[in-house]
């Protein structure tokens, strides 16, 4: 193969992304400078953030420019080298995008370039051991901050966040509600990810379950959806409660801007804690939450899904699957296999 | 005067409460029992969280009951004794109540039972060295967490609190922005109080105002006032700021709930954290509070207006004058002398 094969943002988001975003795009594999390494991109990271960044307004990262190759997270192989630190045929995890190859150098771009650690598959480093398993591990852990015998509601509880978050807390000890929708997933998160109790939210009043299965409320939300969902979590907030505010995926379609919460002031009667964070800030800490990440998988403590697409033609579809709620556990598409 | 006249809560909320929520009523003096003070109510306090205690739902204090006494903070004097600590004659902090005559005791109510310091005049210790100050001096420090250059920004600034939480960070060695109603109440911050700008939210675009005056975004706000402003203020939020949610007087007497901000994410993308708090947590800390606010009144360094009232039948309307904007200052109201 000659030549790169690239999605490139053709149109800004108005409502529901899809494939109507993006534009297939073919251009020469690209040459190297001193320090660059040439990774080809075998599997393709989906998260629920890759929205804000094709959105053209300030944000943690710059937006993706109009014309420009969608950003994505990916685990690669170097196919060629000219850092002394990389050596051709290795798998490393970088900000790869929504291409074949893709020049990077370490300490570049949002993720730089790190090698997978040996026995650490792709389909690992993308999920439990990536930006999803860190964003669980931290979140909860530095900004929730949960102590044994409290409990932990988790919004997006299917999702590949979502489920580690609460099987975190259970090993800490806590009491887990989750909210997910519909049955199969609700299935899962109590029969296989050992949740206490799930909420589904397409078919059941979220407030009336969470007051059902919160008997002595919830001391940590961790909210990943916003919107209705966080409206009605904050019926429940115990005294001293912490929201862990992950994402807002309630509202990243939506056309027009929707209204927060209108019950916000209980968190002043009940000395509650709303905070943001962004795992990006967290990455020099990445080996303390990875470590401790794989002792718990290798102890079969923690279990994850990931739902593995293929074919570089399904890449934009793929993505929507995030928004629709199709996906279960953490989305992945696979574009290559490694020599 | 043999007789104890009370206003009674007759009505809960529906919009805006005015007189026609309380009832007047007249009943005996009561007697003491072993370990109990009576003590003459002097001066009235105003806090724009009274409306929240006449809501029947739960909060950080029980509802006040139908029928019973109007709850408020007060200053009193001893009439009479059944407390070994207390003496006939002197002047005291406690929640006395919308009445003549309140029979208390150390340890009971949710303000208990304090002698007022030595040289503190009963409008100082409802004003700044009472709940006023302490939610100003607590909320900002203690949740605020400002540092020596960041931006301050304050709603309801030429409200009680929002006054002195504005001067406390002049001390701090902050840039302050005040947003406050009309004319006259901006030109006294700006003027006297010296806060570095001031916005006029009732003649001026909020959104528009806050980006000019805080050119570098803002580190902390001290909200006392939620909806709308709190929306614009978290269009312009820095990396790592800190919302001290201390009120939201703008929904108080809302009849339909209020939608929250729109904008909340940005909270995520900013590394945000939003916290409530009730002053009466921090009661235990009060005297750390009480010295460095009379040292800094003492040397000039912070100002504060009492906006007093007088007469016992003017009590329900003057309530009604926190929620209209119409008072400047901490509002108090005089009942009688001492003696």
């Amino acid at each position: 193969m000659t030549i790169n094969r690239q999605w490139l943002l053709a149109a800004r988001p108005a409502g529901m992304i899809g494939p109507q975003n993006f534009e297939y795009a073919e251009s020469p594999i690209p040459t190297l400078s001193a320090g660059e390494v040439l990774v080809k991109n075998l599997f393709l990271s989906f998260d629920p953030t890759q929205r804000n960044w094709m959105v053209d307004r300030p944000g943690y990262l710059p937006p993706v420019g109009m014309g420009e190759t969608m950003r994505a997270g990916s685990v690669g192989q170097v196919v060629d080298s000219q850092h002394d630190d990389f050596a051709v045929g290795e798998l490393v995890q970088t900000t790869g995008g929504w291409q074949d190859y893709a020049v990077v150098a370490p300490g570049q771009g949002p993720m730089g370039l790190t090698k997978l650690p040996a026995g650490v598959s792709p389909e690992m480093m993308l999920s439990i051991l990536g930006i999803t398993g860190l964003t669980a591990y931290f979140g909860l852990l530095d900004i929730g901050l949960p102590k044994a015998g409290e409990t932990v509601l988790v919004s997006g509880a299917a999702g590949a966040t979502g489920s580690i978050v609460g099987q975190i807390a259970k090993l800490k000890g806590c009491r887990v509600v989750g909210i997910a929708g519909g049955p199969e997933k609700c299935r899962w998160l109590k029969e296989q990810a050992g949740f206490d109790a799930v909420i589904d939210y397409k078919n059941a009043d979220v407030n009336a379950q969470i007051a059902l299965h919160c008997p002595e409320k919830w001391d940590v939300f961790f909210d990943n959806v916003g919107g209705d969902i966080l409206e009605a979590a904050l019926n429940h907030l115990n005294l001293h409660s912490r929201i862990v505010m992950c994402g807002g995926i309630s509202g990243y379609n939506a056309t027009d801007p929707v209204p927060g919460p209108a019950n916000l002031m209980n968190l002043i009667t009940n000395r509650g804690r709303m905070q943001g964070f962004i795992i990006l800030d967290y990455l020099p800490r990445a080996m303390e939450a990875i470590h401790e990440l794989m002792a718990w998988v290798a102890a079969g403590d923690i279990i994850y899904q990931v739902d593995l697409k293929e074919g570089f033609e399904n890449i934009p579809s793929t993505l929507q699957r995030l928004y629709t709620g199709q996906n279960v556990g953490k989305q992945l598409l696979k574009i290559a296999n490694p020599v």
